[in-house]
């Protein structure tokens, strides 16, 4: 499906991982499903295939969809699924349960209200499991979105649970975010509320024919009247910036608004997404907002900063990986163990050591 | 309160590290309060501090308390700190709740709870705000736990919400570790049984008094007879092994057990905190627990596989650090942003450059 544009360079792989591009390059969708496993098991040479696979660049509208459980995302996303299909696009949609890495997610309720798309040769579905990677499972994710986007759909939605770090990050990669939430979220919702105001795009209150949710859409326009004088400031400068690293201070977010005068009034909006009521509208919503991306420049800047923020994110990686599998690191951890044990040393002295041996 | 059996190392130390470093060892509250502090926020020369800290090496008894949210850890803890003050212990404890960095934690409850405790000299209650530092917060509570047990308290507990990865691995530099269910948990606890099974050192059921809890007990004790016949190998190979690595497959569980032939058979017991039953039985537990770690060996086996994974935390630490601070990285990636949208280059070319110009 995807473009051609430009020869890629493929020096660097494998003769499998050659062939594994050539399919994928030709729309097959095994060999998406092969490449994502090669990313999400870090085999090999799959930096060298995202490398070859970048060439083509971001061209799919990303739509995340995030919010606490029980908010009804996946419902959500399956009708805008649903509705996309219906206009022939091609979809990629990527679930991400970042949960106990022994619970094994709680997705299997999400997969049953997907069922009736994945038969669907249009929709390509992929959960990601967690298995544990801390800090590593937001890269990756970003990562399978990349692929995603590289073999052609028009459209990659991706939904996370909760609002916990490593969701707020891939929900950085989207272009949109949309924010799902529901009356009974309740107090869990005030406690977040901060948080999801830096990340919405668009809020959504699902669920709206229960009670409450006239009250919680107007506290959320209140909210975000409040803050309006400074929305355009704080609102897009999560995009693309490690947010764990900001959170620590140890990188300042940006405003990588070009002008500053042009801004995005966040919208609340109320749907159903059982029976499809106020589904139409969001998808308007999220029109209206990739237009105002493009527009506005916000759409270049959202990609920069995204990308900033990716180079980091491998080479902290990668650094990782040097040193767990340097020889000479775990000669001296190993010979030094007794000397700490008998405070000779401290495992700060012996990281010292090891760091000389690996830094220029 | 420490022994002061050899000289430390401080010549790194700058003058207002070393007076802190001093009045720490004089056993000052406030000084001990402003190293948690110094680590928490990692300013300059906190490794400094860690190291000469560290010279005098591991001597409290470290018990974990983890389980779901309203399991009633803090209640167990409060009690449990109660009846060791009243032997004149000295008590440290740490609570951490690695919640969205947003909602700034549920905590509020926990420590009205303590509320009682915090008045009494003799204790020590330090909540770990996360701030976000994902992949941060297990090391550096780590290091708390450290400066805690240096500073010479006779005991440190560590409570933890939930039983999520940085949990995990906080909860293995316990040296035993209690995790508390209530009958309530219900489905919760099927889907993380597995995870729990391999971290718990004691199970507890508390809220007893309460419809199911023998049932539950039941189950746990069935399920823990099961897999009897790997307990021994299973169980306390987390001790000290980055968690998050073993779950991606970098690193091996090593089995730190020196003969095998002495087992531990994980007890499950029933409490009601609120009323202090059974809380007795708990603490005669812990303490034939940690009598058994010192007679088999695993004492200073776990503490072994801690150092090797603390030495390894650290490396992965400052080499995000140095990548993070370098002038050059920042001008390489700076300099080919440009690149990267006209995919001249991608992320993955321009990780490799600024990796050739940090890595020996």
């Amino acid at each position: 499906m995807s473009g051609d544009e430009r020869s890629l360079d493929s020096r660097n792989l494998s003769p499998a991982m050659s062939s594994a591009l050539a399919r994928f390059r030709d729309g097959e969708v095994l060999a998406l499903a092969r490449a994502i496993s090669i990313v999400e098991d870090e085999r090999a040479g799959f930096e060298d295939l995202l490398h070859s696979v970048l060439a083509v660049g971001p061209s799919a509208c990303r739509v995340g969809f995030t919010g606490p459980p029980g908010a009804g995302k996946s419902t959500l996303l399956a009708a805008a699924a649903t509705s996309y299909r219906a206009d022939e696009e091609h979809i990629g949609v990527i679930a991400v349960d970042p949960t106990s890495p022994y619970s094994g997610g709680a997705l299997l309720g999400d997969r049953i209200r997907m069922n009736d798309l994945t038969t669907d040769p249009g929709i390509f579905i992929r959960s990601m499991a967690t298995r544990g990677s801390l800090g590593g499972l937001a890269t990756t994710t970003k990562e399978v979105l990349d692929l995603m986007d590289a073999f052609g759909f028009d459209r990659v939605l991706v939904e996370t649970v909760g609002v916990g770090q490593i969701e707020l990050e891939i929900t950085a990669a989207a272009d949109t975010v949309v924010v799902v939430l529901v009356p009974e979220s309740g107090d869990a919702i005030q406690a977040m509320k901060a948080g999801l105001m830096e990340i919405a795009d668009i809020f959504v209150v699902n669920k709206a024919d229960r009670p409450g949710a006239a009250r919680l859409a107007h506290e959320l326009r209140q909210a975000l009247h409040l803050k309006a004088g400074n929305t355009f400031k704080d609102m897009p400068a999560h995009h693309g910036v490690n947010l764990s690293r900001v959170l620590r201070g140890e990188r300042t977010t940006e405003a990588v608004s070009p002008g500053g005068q042009t801004g995005w009034s966040i919208p609340v909006l109320t749907t159903v997404a059982q029976n499809g009521e106020g589904v139409p509208e969001l998808l308007d919503a999220v029109e209206t907002h990739r237009h105002w991306l493009a527009a506005s420049g916000q759409l270049k800047a959202r990609r920069r900063s995204r990308t900033r923020a990716r180079v980091e994110d491998i080479v902290e990686r990668e650094l990782g990986r040097v040193a767990r599998r340097s020889e000479r690191a775990r000669e001296v951890l190993e010979s030094a163990l007794d000397d700490i044990a008998d405070r000779v040393e401290t495992p700060y002295s012996v990281a010292r050591r090891i760091l000389d041996g690996l830094l220029r």
